[in-house]
């Protein structure tokens, strides 16, 4: 057999692997023209150097926010089959039960635990958001380094430091690359969020600016997530997976586990592989004074976002008015086309298809003046009065309607008409939830997994993360008793 | 802000997720025009349904020296810093100590020894090759199923069985996105590794096919690797990592966990993400007639696969005509030109700068007949003896030279000149390694690392793997005492 090309590159790996000689394989397409600036040491350089002082009021406040709301979701996701499948599946080869599952009994290896709380957080796609990526930053982040707080004490304030540096990271870099790297397939909170974790978790560790570089290259080396994965189990163990990712990244890094201190920008390194075009100012500029981790959002409603301006307005009429359902005798939602296209299924009958109809969204949120996953149960959507009220729902498509503007109007049997405009749908980054909804988010999350009283002091330890002495003991206060 | 097209995607995300729509972006570039046939099922049928009663003896003898050659190279990378340090890192962490780590004494759950043993495989580079991929085929799959053969038993046969399953998987996936995923930056043997040790771990834990064909999707889920580690810890990382996710894939899927079951060749799918064009008959064609397994290769030597010619033709001279330095005047190495440009090093300082100066590998082939680990050793690159018959050696160029052959010319002291020419180098696939060449090299790689007895039994241990009543045992007989 004459030494083809294959052949031919198998010596040149070899050879190459030693760094001594430049790698000779052709390059990708996309290759920039001009060397790529040094991104992973410059991002390796900030991380070790940022100060909880250095963090402006309202990046803390809305890292206080992305934390809450993680424990609620995690909270709130314990009990599903992916969670227990994957304890029972790791049990047999976990170690130290030093760290909680949330909402559960079980202790695992912060390993272990980062990768379930992850699973966890992501089940119910009631996660945060950041807009601009569609990353859902505090799964991978908060997962890691919250597993990681018990089993070194861990102060509050360097939490929030790490959790809002390792989301600055993340999002930062899904910045660089979306949205090309989306395109492609990948699941873009997997793919980034090793990131993420390493970041958050190598700050905890207390590593050095060459030790961070390496556990950010470790990361750049197991990306985790395909979109043809959403509708299975695997989604949400991709949040899990990645936070697992970049703790064990970081915590290898620690013990002197080398790493390329280039990987994120270098030749066949993983921008290269992962996406066709990126913009490494994303990551390298305004670091500091910048934050992407302050544009984080919470989603109010457990189903698709285009239908949050409907439901915002349904439930505003529902708080104003004390609706019944036997009072309506019509609705009609004005709306983006959008709204039909995504969620135009008229007779849902499961709670998931429920997800994915407008006109169940609009009943319930007129009914109970909510639309959380208690009001996407199967024995909700088969009530007969939200049968009956949904069939009464009228969607009406205008592509001249934004999508996060809505105007619905109920008629009552008694003639009179109620309408409300919304001119930015709850949750968005114009009408952020308020604490008190995002609190009201958290309660409905925990019901039925968590006492009440539990519940509620929960909330009290996570809003108190930035004074709390040791962020550890908030991990153990939210396991099942 | 109005909601642009990221946010739609947002929208589209959460509602694609629960897999009631399709989804909405576009598809990224190299589409195939017509449906992919169901790649991933076919294969999870294949798996579930081969016996090793099917296996060819020829594929069988091929296994069991992937599996001799496997050991070697985990037995001698054991003591190398990327081994200790990642140890280091996870027995914090480590569950239940069923399973040995290859040539040392420390013992770890399965899941961990599976990430070592595959890392301390994949150190030196001088493991197997599967020429055309580049793919190390038995780092990911014997790493992952010896340790799943310390927890639960598993005859030989059935191991060997995955075995060769394994690596078919994986070699075969490797084929049907080679060049391009390659070329992109991925390092085939970690990014294809975890289908191969899905496969095979999935195969001894009695999957179901559509179980088998969640492990392979979970699996799709995980690659491992980019280029630019080459010259890091983190490359072997990559081997060792690949086997870990393999098993994890393996074991969740076994507990319920669900995964798409097209997430190989399905819109957003592994291929669509990982690979620019994709030959899916490669995967699906020839399926337990046509084996890539009986395609495997062993390294004779340590160092790149360009250099072997020459290393073959001085250790012919050396061995026939016992050689000694001092007896000879001037060498002169014909070859390609690649060889020059790859492994150009004139002066080496350093073990590692050894492996890439051609005149160091001719020579020691010449001094000592060998060119394993040991003879790219500190001490040996600086020896006097060895450097005074480098200078000695000159190298003559040529494109018409085929890479895999050679002409070397011996010119004696005493007048005499003596010459090889080498058609095919010693290790390639027209030339295979020796059964007892194969274990000369297994001994030099335990050597300062088993004691001389041990190592010969785990040889016989290895050889006799196909009948071995408990392949847990191998891995036992392969730990420090």
């Amino acid at each position: 057999m004459p030494l083809d090309r294959r052949t031919l590159l198998t010596a040149s790996a070899a050879l190459t692997g030693a760094g001594l000689l430049p790698d000779a394989p052709a390059r990708a397409q996309a290759a920039p023209a001009a060397a790529p600036p040094p991104v992973t040491r410059t991002l390796a350089h900030y991380l070790v150097t940022a100060r909880f002082e250095d963090l402006p009021a309202t990046v803390r406040s809305q890292g206080t926010r992305s934390f809450l709301n993680w424990m609620g979701v995690a909270v709130g996701g314990s009990r599903q089959p992916a969670v227990s499948n994957t304890i029972a599946a790791m049990l047999p080869f976990a170690g130290k039960p030093e760290a909680n599952v949330m909402g559960r009994r079980e202790k695992l290896d912060i390993l272990n635990a980062a990768l379930v709380n992850g699973i966890s957080s992501h089940i119910f796609d009631f996660d945060d958001t950041h807009l601009k990526t569609i990353i859902h930053p505090a799964g991978p982040v908060a997962s890691a380094i919250l597993a990681l707080a018990q089993h070194r004490k861990v102060s509050g304030r360097d939490f929030l430091n790490a959790l809002v540096l390792g989301i600055e990271t993340e999002c930062r870099i899904g910045n660089a690359v979306y949205p090309s790297h989306y395109d492609m397939g990948w699941h873009i909170t997997g793919s980034c969020g090793p990131f993420g974790a390493a970041a958050a978790a190598g700050k905890l560790l207390g590593l050095n600016e060459e030790q961070m570089a390496w556990a950010l290259g470790i990361a750049a080396s197991q990306p985790v997530g395909l979109k043809v994965q959403f509708g299975s189990m695997t989604k949400s163990f991709h949040a899990g997976r990645s936070a697992q990712n970049g703790l064990t990244a970081a915590l290898l890094a620690a013990q002197g586990f080398t790493a390329d201190t280039g990987a994120l920008e270098g030749r066949d390194g993983w921008a290269q592989a992962l996406a066709r075009a990126v913009r490494w100012d994303e990551v390298t500029e305004g670091l500091g004074s910048r934050y992407e981790a302050a544009l984080n959002t919470y989603k109010p409603f457990a189903c698709g976002i285009v239908s949050h301006p409907g439901i915002d307005a349904a439930i505003q009429l529902h708080d104003e008015n004390h609706l019944t359902p036997d009072q309506i005798a019509s609705v009609t939602l004005h709306a983006n086309p959008l709204v039909l296209s995504l969620m135009g299924k008229a007779e849902p009958l499961t709670g998931l298809e429920g997800k994915f109809s407008i006109t169940h969204c609009i009943a319930i949120g007129l009914i109970y003046g909510a639309a959380g996953e208690k009001q996407f149960q199967d024995a909700v959507v088969r009530d007969p009065a939200v049968v009956a009220l949904r069939r009464k729902v009228t969607v009406q498509t205008d592509p001249a309607v934004m999508t996060q503007k809505s105007d619905l109007t109920v008629t009552l049997k008694d003639g009179r008409v109620l309408s409300r405009h919304v001119e930015n749908a709850i949750g968005s980054l114009e009408k952020p939830l308020s604490d008190a909804a995002l609190e009201a988010k958290f309660a409905g999350l925990a019901d039925g997994v968590l006492p009440p009283a539990q519940a509620q002091r929960l909330i009290g330890l996570c809003r108190g993360i930035e004074t709390a002495p040791d962020a550890g003991q908030i991990a153990a206060a939210a396991a099942m008793v």
